[in-house]
């Protein structure tokens, strides 16, 4: 099995990071590719940025969609162009954020998300809304970081995220925690082992859902909302002209 | 007043019919500039020309930034971009979805949203839904038509929203109908003669609710999550890393 | 355009305030008359005294439908007499409390009310549920004073709500503040300036939300629910036996 | 034990039929008074009418509130004045409306509401929305016909509800069913006999819980929301501003 | 009247307060008989002793069909097997937790559970939810206590729920205490004196609410959900496969 | 990997075709053990008898509590048991339900449940709803078959289903479709190709959940709602006494 794991941001290293998270929990057989866009945002932390990083996105998956891939995730915690992907390609496509609320589910009655800056919250809602599971989301919240600075003190990070997370469980019921981005996800299992709760890297867990869908042989339905857009002419974008004018 | 409208898709004779609807209702004193983007799909009925309209839409108000508008308005029926021209400009911002909805909040207990294609029914439930007025919305609706396919017969398009209006109407319980798709806009105040009910088009309720913020001295909020996108560096897209980047 | 503002408590400067700061937002060429009931509460903290106000606000309505009006804000803000008027008369009817709750939904992910008795919490979030709007508003506040004890110690009024905004903004997530009261109406700018987001007086948000639904052509669905009352007897009510039977 | 029963329109014969019904279930010991206000509309079919009633509900509840009753029961299936007259009396004081919807919810997983004229529906999904149980209730349907007119022709109402039912328990899943409107109440046991569904009469289910909540010694909460009325003056209100400016 | 009350745990202790606690606020007339089942855990602070525990009520239920009861009490604030009583007989059956619900609602607009354990918290959220009531609910607070651990120091524990029942008062805006645990229910009066709101005992409001039920002449809808099991084979239960495999 | 499949009724051979199904999906290396419990009901098909089979399921899990499984599937749509199941061991527990919609979710925005026999479908509709998905559930549709009926005429229950699904994908706007029984779980790939949209066996995608969550290295939340239960006396119950009375 073979899955394409888009980092929707342009930083190389937090790509390679990611490939080595999904990596490690991947099955035995499957192979994962990691790649980000030709161009955009070093991180994503703003609307703005989540747009512009999903048309990049987009460019990326329909680059590679004739190459044999079971399998999309879009490795970014507010889920960019996930919808758009699902028409565009026949295979499974899962985002992070989606993928952690629905593990999350099945091991906790109510999880919260800890993520880096203040002001991704409301942004984060939304996603966990549109997965369909914000019945189960008691809170999310936020250490005062950004994307990039994650790694400058990574103690400090650890710290923080743990704190947080105290109050998630202590204040506000929740009996899981979901690291709200991607560059978060390698400190799962540290951070499991200190909070004694399941601690979710939505990387590790859309890795894992996309291997259950191809498992059990079930894809995108195709019938209305996913189906393959129409023909359609782009203006000044020769590559999807080419795609989908036909 | 200076309000800019962006039509988000490369339709010029789209951005023409919408520039004189909105002409249409605008005070005395309120200039109307209609323009589309440089680039993207000739009309948005997916969640990929959405997400690359999106893209488009947000270049465009990047350009016009400093050209001294009062407020923009997003003209396509899924309000494109909103969230992130809101962190980018300092002036209110509209979508025609969310001004169809409020508006008709206004004026009859529950509506219905009647729209083009099928695929773009669960689309536009969800937008409704970011706007906050789910609970206002007893169905959306469609008939069997492309967006460009809406002026061939201009008579069979006004026939089939008419019927499915009625359906509306009369099995969902809606008290107002609203135009699901920026192009149906001229279609308004024939429709609502038919129908008996408010019939409303999201481009003049969206001049209209524009000029209302203006005019009582309100503005996004800049708190938080619609702030100015922090210092960011963009790879190989020179005009946003010359605006972010600092 | 002549827009009819009903204060529903007799309270004679309270209608002068309102009218003063419906003036200030006005389009030119709107004249604003503001008007109070013939008899009821001096103030509105109850639900006895939304009941007796709301029937008096409907006759005062039923007095002036034949007046020439383009629009009716009725405001006070839980929105009394709002369904019944809108019966009543042919122009639109916009209550305040659901046009501060419109309007902060254009400029703001998420509000807050803050209110003068903390009573009239519940309330309030009941009247913000009317609206549609209740999947924005993340708390309704209180400070602990009485609708005519506001101005006795503006300072401290001014003071209070502002501490109660800041708790709103920072544990709740509110980037906009509704002020909850139509006396609180002429600190909006103020508390505004000292909060850095916007605060909205329901009555500038009503007036220019009339002016938006009849500068677009737009007025109360009179289909099904809001349609005209059917012939009536009233025992004992000449004016409503004359207006109603027939 | 004493019931105060006000219906809060004004026809007679109606007050009487519910008097009946109501004394047709209490228990032994309860005396029922049932009484209807000194003015205000013949029947309740409009927003006008309810807000009308309800100020003539609330004079009527304040004139018996020294009269010794136990428990005040409000007989117009939109509850009108509910949470009024909860705040000037003591006693416990129940709307038919919520009353059968707490009833139908201990019986039946699901129910519908059936009422008479369509304007209603939306209003009494409101109603049954304050009431807590919105999420207990598929449908609410109705049948052509004004209050009043309910009696003209008592087998065409008794079978147009009953075919109304038989299409919410059908197609809308229900398992219950709620008469909606006080003068329909007497068609309870017939209809239940020809539907093999419980079909309540909110008079008969609030006579019930009246005495529940006396027989248990519980009463309305005065802590804050049903609190009794400040010290207030009314203008040219002379009763109620003797009974609450003190 | 005869109500069998079915305490599911098998603490004879707790059997006997609950009788004591059903039969003072039993109608004159109205006999109780409460029983426990021939097996299972001593009390239900888990979803493990919540399954066994239904089991063994339905047992119970079964055993006691034919004896003439009229209604049917389940006395545990998780409601155990509720629905499935509902099925095999044919009198009204109401469960403590949703009575409370139902009478709170009667009586204040938003109402908080106080019970024992911590772990039982999203427990009793859930079955509030089930009793359709899950809007009126702000809180399912906890002290931290067991089940039979109530008794050993009554003046520490009825000085436990006060403190946390003011917290859900002040904090969290109840207006009505839900006692959540069938061991508290006789100190209702207690703390309702001290508390200044409602304290609703479950047993109690469940006694009244099917003397309510019974006196209407209303019992459990029989059309499906709740219709009799049909004709089924029972391994291994031989009582279970007389009673229902005909 | 070892899985432990309970099947919750004690019908042989419906427990062999869920093994058979659960095998066809299972990864390599995955062993799958199917068993059912002692005693109980043939099938389950209403609320009593989902009750007495969750303790006979429960009964079965503490058996083979230290049998070294890493997960255990409980293959029954209405997820009996699930909750204490959880408490009770430390591996992954999984329903078919919830694992159904989890998966649907990822492959389509809404999904329908077509099930077995009607009075199922308020029982289903509640078991998707503690799954978290009841926002992506549009309906819950029927064919009039008995759980042990289904395998009678294999050809007409596939017809059945197919019918039902098209009105579900044609009416409701369902995207997938989820098969409402264990027993049906064999059709999946069928009507899958049947109908053009992702039909779903909930057998298939529990194992593969349960594969998911035993390869990332996520277990149970053991922190309080799933917690071990406390020691705890059980009457007449010498194994569970045994169990949990320490």
């Amino acid at each position: 099995m073979k899955i394409l794991v888009i980092n929707p941001n342009t930083s190389a290293s937090m790509t390679e990071a990611i490939a080595t998270e999904c990596r490690r929990v991947a099955a035995p057989g499957t192979v994962i590719d990691a790649v980000s866009p030709a161009y955009g945002p070093r991180s994503i932390e703003t609307h703005t940025e989540d747009a512009i990083a999903a048309a990049a996105t987009i460019e990326t998956a329909l680059r590679h969609r004739d190459d044999g891939y079971d399998a999309i995730v879009v490795a970014c915690f507010i889920d960019p162009a996930l919808m758009a992907i699902r028409e565009i390609v026949d295979v499974p496509v899962i985002g992070i954020a989606e993928a952690a609320a629905h593990v999350a589910s099945l091991v906790a009655p109510k999880f919260s998300v800890v993520t880096v800056m203040r002001r991704l919250e409301h942004q984060i809602a939304a996603t966990i809304d549109r997965s369909g599971l914000a019945a189960r989301c008691v809170s999310v919240r936020s250490i005062d970081l950004s994307v990039l600075g994650l790694e400058e003190d990574l103690d400090a990070t650890i710290a923080a995220i743990e704190a947080e997370s105290r109050l998630a469980i202590e204040q506000d019921g929740a009996e899981a925690i979901l690291l709200g981005c991607a560059g978060l996800g390698p400190l799962d299992k540290e951070l499991q082992s200190r909070l004694g709760v399941p601690v979710l890297d939505g990387c590790g867990c859309a890795v894992k859902l996309a291997e259950a869908c191809v498992g059990y042989g079930v894809t995108t339905s195709k019938v209305l909302s996913y189906s393959a857009p129409p023909v359609k002419e782009y203006v000044n974008m020769p590559e999807f002209d080419a795609a989908f004018r036909g």
